[in-house]
């Protein structure tokens, strides 16, 4: 097995060479499109699960728009179309056919569209078509509709996760009668992805609401979850927009009122993506590997035999199985690795990459004393357990092996959230050691545009209710209201 | 609400109208690809749930492979490429920018990809190409894995669900070390289809083997599962291919065997799609709407008030509550429907249009008497039930509806699969009530096409464990040595 490279010497290489071989995901043939392996897989369905029962219980379905959005319709709401990245993937031709050559095949040159479909980047123009005939009257509102679905932005630097020509997402669209319920919607998926990212990702984050600047092109607020990565840098990890009434305007949807006057509908987008699955990583993983919070592992425990004889596997498997059937019955996922082709050495350090939270070696000797070696992939504290506490220790281990890595990472954002007063020392906290910083700001777009073109920092946002402090711009030194939060981010 | 047109007057009118009406599916903007509705997704991500499952238990697991598919790939498995339709959906270019005139966007000439890209049809080329580099020793074999993706295929004639150019479906991928293994596999997810159609679905299903001309292509063996519909027509609801080594040799997949042979390794591919909602709908649903099985219904009992005063609905209210607490804690999907904006006659009939297998009405006489009517989506049976019976009653009630569906089609099925043995008697089951037609036939690919010339019906499989018996092909008169399924179809 190969080593990683340090985070201390090469955090990226780590991070890079982490995602390959824990299994997690690799490049495809198709340029900046990934092949997400089974094992990554499997973290991003438990991640869906548990998204996916947040927005049931919050009142939502899933639905399903098509892949593909007519050219024309990405014009219809004017600032989506200027603010969105016009790398897409264009459809132009419907058919191939046998090339002359006998070599291959070629387009049909005259199977060619009318007009040229894009690939989604984002969905709201196709559904704000599809809810105006949805929509008449107050009474078939709200929709409160998500989507599971891929999405499409050419990107031209990619990086496995974190910025991919193709990834998965899912896209929430909601329309509603009132302002106040479409306000009140984007701040409720804000807080479910916040209660998402805090529970079951073990990541600390920080809620807040973007400047104009970096909003998301047709809103008119986009909130946000930033969460913070062991290099320094800040990761958005879910955005959450209010659209006010402009794709109902772009797409004129309206509704009649309860008092019988026609409106347009107000609207919100939610989103997070494989992303997630980047933020994961870099937020716990460490030299050895990854580290998975209990709540999203695909294995949560993994028992390795250790033995000479056939006669001590079987004594050990019938130890482990009895174990095994009762920590299944409790929920809780279990691997007893008994093949003979990888050594126990191997298999530790097999564990270790992938980010099993706990690993229980048993061998003859410890069949003998009744005990086995419990072992944290955390902290990497070893100890023996009597085998007779085993059923009872794990479940409480796991929810402490969770909190202790959520506290790990809120105790790395607090330290490194740092307020500073000055443009020398927002300059030095930059270029030392990054986080989250927290400075006053003039509140104009210029200003923010010049701070990122000189030390690539941007607004990552400003924090929901934020203290009201009078001070001076680190920048400009005009007079500002509050300090917002900047960051270098992926 | 419109009425549907009667199934026995215009079946496919009957079928159109009910998807619409019914909150299923719609056409969108863009040609040929739906818009899944939310009560029409859910009852997809019902049969997900029962399929993922399965395919777990069946020692599966998901991955997610590219969206996009180099032109040139298509052409590596020379039958791929033959078979397999041309029409798809191709992107050439990857950028749009402003259009000079100020209105809109163009496609970015400067933007054109040097290679053309494909959204897959199906997945078996760049799959095949991504596990040559996860496959070197017979360690590494056997790869079970599973993606649940959209594909787009370029109909020209679509109908909702039974064919669109973009569809969602699950395509499980594996490879094997020996031809036994692949074949066993190919094998096992058939049966895993079967059960889950009958089962789940209430859709008895005829299993069988393609013919060499309905073979996917690619493949050496196509096992599929073939259910009828109550026109007579029959629907192709699943296929399994054992593809032997052409895939593997076609991307060069080779792997050391144990001893220490090197060798092509062997292939299956296997899935089923959105096609499976078209399938349920039309096997059981009638003239008043959807007829859902239990097993698949999003709502499987909802609660209509009948009362004049607030006072009433709140004593109803609280009878009903408990009923509903206690439903739900055996995992019933439960809705009391106390909107006050639509009539209890307008409730009757849309919950009836939405195949909800039970409903119950209570008003205050029946609070008096301690009773409920209950109805039966299935049957249009009523009867009173005491109210101490309900919470012991419905999921009694329930198995027994999913029983009598699948019973009644299964009935439906055998009534409607006959023996004919001349042409005269052929051409008159196909031109009269349709059906499953067990006919001799040569064995011929020249004879199966005339066949279908003459009469469109297609061999739909020879039925697995088939009766050997000699006789003679209804259209040539050449020996034959065993019947096999015709049948028109979707």
């Amino acid at each position: 097995m190969a080593k990683l490279p340090k985070r201390s010497e090469d955090y990226s290489g780590w991070y890079n060479e982490l995602v390959k071989s824990a299994d997690l995901a690799e490049n495809s043939a198709v340029r900046g499109c990934m092949v997400i392996k089974p094992y990554g897989y499997s973290i991003w369905e438990k991640m869906q699960q548990e998204l996916d029962r947040r927005f049931k219980e919050t009142g939502h379905s899933n639905a399903y728009f098509p892949l593909f959005i007519p050219k024309s319709y990405l014009s219809k709401e004017a600032s989506h179309v200027e603010g969105f990245a016009k790398e897409c993937a264009v459809v132009t031709h419907y058919r191939l056919k046998n090339s002359p050559d006998g070599k291959g095949v070629i387009v049909d040159p005259d199977a060619k569209l009318e007009e040229e479909l894009i690939v989604r980047p984002t969905s709201e123009t196709i559904i704000w078509n599809t809810y105006k005939n949805w929509v008449q009257s107050y009474r078939d509102l709200p929709i409160l509709v998500n989507q599971w679905a891929n999405v499409v932005r050419w990107e031209m630097r990619t990086r496995l996760f974190l910025r991919t020509a193709e990834f998965l997402w899912q896209e929430g669209h909601t329309a509603h009668a009132t302002q106040q319920e479409a306000e009140a919607e984007a701040q409720q998926m804000l807080e479910v992805y916040a209660d998402f990212a805090e529970n079951i990702m073990a990541l600390p984050v920080l809620k807040g609401v973007k400047t104009p600047n970096e909003r998301f092109a047709g809103a008119i607020d986009t909130y946000c979850i930033e969460a913070l990565m062991q290099d320094g840098k800040a990761l958005q990890a879910g955005t959450s927009h209010f659209l006010g009434q402009n794709f109902a305007k772009a797409f004129d949807v309206k509704f009649t009122a309860k008092d019988n006057k026609l409106d347009f509908v107000w609207g919100t987008s939610w989103g997070v993506s494989t992303r997630l699955m980047g933020a994961l990583i870099m937020a716990h993983s460490d030299d050895e590997g990854l580290v998975l919070p209990p709540n999203l592992a695909p294995i949560q425990v993994v028992i390795v035999p250790i033995y000479k004889t056939e006669e001590q596997l079987n004594a050990i498997s019938e130890k482990v199985n009895g174990w095994k059937k009762e920590l299944i019955k409790q929920g809780i996922s279990v691997k007893f690795d008994n093949r003979d082709t990888q050594s126990p050495g191997w298999k530790f350090a097999e564990y270790e990459l992938k980010g099993v939270p706990i690993r229980i070696a048993i061998g003859p000797r410890d069949l003998e004393n009744n005990t086995c070696e419990v072992a944290r992939r955390d902290t990497k504290e070893k100890f023996s357990v009597n085998g007779d506490e085993i059923v009872q220790l794990i479940p409480e281990l796991l929810k402490k092996i969770q909190d202790t890595i959520y506290q790990k990472a809120l105790s790395f954002k607090n330290q490194n959230t740092i307020e500073v007063n000055s443009w020398e020392e927002f300059k030095k906290a930059i270029d030392t050691k990054g986080g989250f910083i927290s400075a006053h700001w003039d509140g104009t777009s210029e200003t923010e545009e010049k701070i990122k073109e000189e030390t690539k920092a941007t607004i990552r946002c400003i924090p929901l209710n934020n203290k009201q402090e009078a001070g001076k711009c680190i920048f400009t030194g005009n007079p500002s209201k509050e300090r917002v939060i900047f960051a270098l981010n992926y």
